[in-house]
Parts: C-alpha cells; structure tokens; sequence
C-alpha cells in the first residue's frame, strides 16, 4: 500500500493526488499541518530530511520526495507518461519550468495571501517581484498553448498535471487570468478529464 | 549536429558541457551573454520563449530547455542514466531539489556575489536568508552522503552531475565548506571520474 504523506492546500501534493487518481491508485492519506511545523519533527525528517510533503512511501517503505519525481515514478508506464524520447525531455522540461519559473512565484504569493492574513514586510517588499515573474510564467504558457492542446504531445500527461496544481489556484495569490484564454480553455480541458478530483478532494 | 546556446559561467550550463563531455558528443558552443540580455532577444526568445540558456538545438532543429531536462535527453540509454524506475525517481528527486532547494540560493549569491562588484538594498536585504538556505541545502547533501558514495545507486550519474555544478563554485557565493567534509570528498570523486572538464573548458 502507498502511504502518501501531504497537505491539502499544497498544490505540490495535489499533483501527486492527482496523478493517484488518474491511475486509479489506492493509497493511504496522512495529513502532516506544514503550518505547525509537522515535516520538521524528526520523524519527518527521517523520511525526508528535506522537511517537505508530500512525501510517498512505497509498499517496501522506500521514501520519494519531490512532487514532480514521485508523479513520474507512479505513471511510468501508464497513459499519464511521455512515450519518445523526445517527450519525456519535453516533460521534464515543463515540469522544471514549473519548480523554477512558475511555483517560486505563483504558488508563495498564493501560499502569503491565501494562508496568512498579514504579509510580513519583507513579504510586502518581495510581492511586486514575485507577482511579474509569475506572469511571465503564464505568459510563456499562453503562448505554448495558443499552438497546442496540451503541454506535450497533444495529450494530457504529467506536464499537464505539473501546471494546473498551481495555475487553477493562481487566483488565489491575486493573478488575474482574465488575459489568458488559452491558458483558461487548457485549465477547462484538464478539469474535463475522466479521473479529475480537486485540490480538497479526499477519497 | 548539436548546438549548445550557453554562457560559460552558468553552472546550469555546465551541467549540460560535463554531460556531453562524459558522452564524448561533439556539439557546436554558442555563447550568449545574459549579462547583456543576448537570450531576451527576439532572435532566441522563438527558441526558448522563458529566455534562458541553456538551450540545446537537436540536428531536426528542436530546441531544448531546462538543464536537467537537457541532461536528461542526452544521457538516456547511456551509463549516466539511472537504470531502474526507482533510481529514475530518485535521480529526479535530487534533480528537482538542486532545482528548487539549492539552485535558488547557492547559485543565486554565487552570481550576485561572483559577477556584480556591489549588490543592490534587495540583494543585500535577501542574502542573508539565501545564504541560511543554501547551508539547509549542503546539510541534506551532507547527510545522505555520509552514507553514500554517489546521489544514487552508488554510481557516478546524472543527479550527480546536477549537484555538482553549483555546489563546487558555492564558495564564490560566499559558501564556506569545511564544516561538510562528505560533500568535499564527493566533489572529489565527481572531479576524478575520466571525462570530467572544469566549467572554463571549451572544446
């Protein structure tokens, strides 16, 4: 059984949710509250000494970490997963994108603004930074996706998954996606996908 | 022929120069100088619209971002590639940290530091943090290789190559590492694998 060890408002762990969930995977839920410290006891640390969910354990007890290399171990193989050579470097490609040019800015400004009621000043110093490069991130999107109905391959996979997590909550870190109809049609496409389940979605 | 787009001072960059050097790829260097705003140009924004280097151009033309993305394609099927899907998961989980945990902080002072004469009020406001998380980001190195010759499986590969690139120049970011003896003994066997070439080597 996968034990798969998250927060619900993280959209990290919601790509792995996801993922899960398109497989049609089972696994077990244990919530660990990032807000009160709980991936920095040591017994996290001893799963991950990073001190980050989400955090999958393996049926052997083997521990992975990082969002984007847990879903690429769970749908090697399956429909979800690049099929050349060309579209697994494609993948990763977006999927890197996402970890450096897209969730440093629209995830912490959505983490800042969703989940504290008071920026810090440094915080209110850093925002106009981080609001401008998380809409270059989506404008380089709008521009992918102006010639394509999916990330790679015209097809719904990983990458797919790697960008929604973030990007359908965008609103919520105060990015107005108003000029961004084809990133909203691609948000609309992978919400229709058989399999779909929220960010809150528990099973 | 592949034709690498790059600047001789990234360590982005170099991890994909050390991968080709490993695979013995001859490839064509084309250096732009992002000091000068060489990859916000029309010109390469139509091959990499996030603008960055480095960018690797297939013989069919393709382009390619996203260094470990990069790597990635280049190594598959060759002795730098992880050889089990967990070994695939756990390479791209050390990838995606170099990316999001150590990247972001190492080689962020290390260019503001290394390639500016003074830093602006903001750097020198978020130095401190960067450089508090660059440490956290040696110290999870530190301890997995107390107990392990390479990131994974016990050989030289790609998630090696990855962490290599920022964390042998980290002392130009100000990074003082005597105190992770393991890292500087890792840095010296990825130093001594045949096929090595310093960041400075141009074919």
């Amino acid at each position: 059984m996968l034990t798969l060890y998250d927060f619900m408002g993280s959209g990290n762990g919601y790509k792995v949710r996801l993922t899960l969930s398109h497989l049609g995977l089972a696994y077990k839920l244990v919530e660990r509250d990032i807000m009160k410290g709980e991936t920095r006891t040591p017994e996290f640390l001893a799963m991950n000494p990073n001190g980050r969910i989400p955090t999958l354990q393996l049926a052997d007890g083997t521990h992975l970490a990082e969002s984007n290399a847990i879903t690429w171990y769970l749908a090697e193989g399956t429909p979800l997963a690049p099929q050349s050579r060309l579209a697994r470097a494609q993948t990763l490609q977006w999927m890197f994108f996402e970890q450096y040019s897209h969730e440093p800015y629209i995830a912490v400004a959505r983490f800042w603004r969703h989940f504290f009621t008071r920026l810090t000043p440094q915080q209110e110093m850093e925002l106009p930074g981080r609001m401008e490069k998380g809409y270059a991130a989506l404008g380089v999107m709008e521009q992918h996706l102006a010639h394509h109905l999916f990330f790679v391959d015209e097809r719904f996979g990983l990458a797919d998954i790697a960008l929604y997590a973030y990007t359908h909550c965008a609103g919520e870190g105060g990015f107005n996606l108003d000029n961004f109809p084809q990133v909203n049609a691609w948000l609309a496409r992978v919400a229709a996908q058989p399999g779909h389940v929220t960010i809150e979605h528990k099973d």
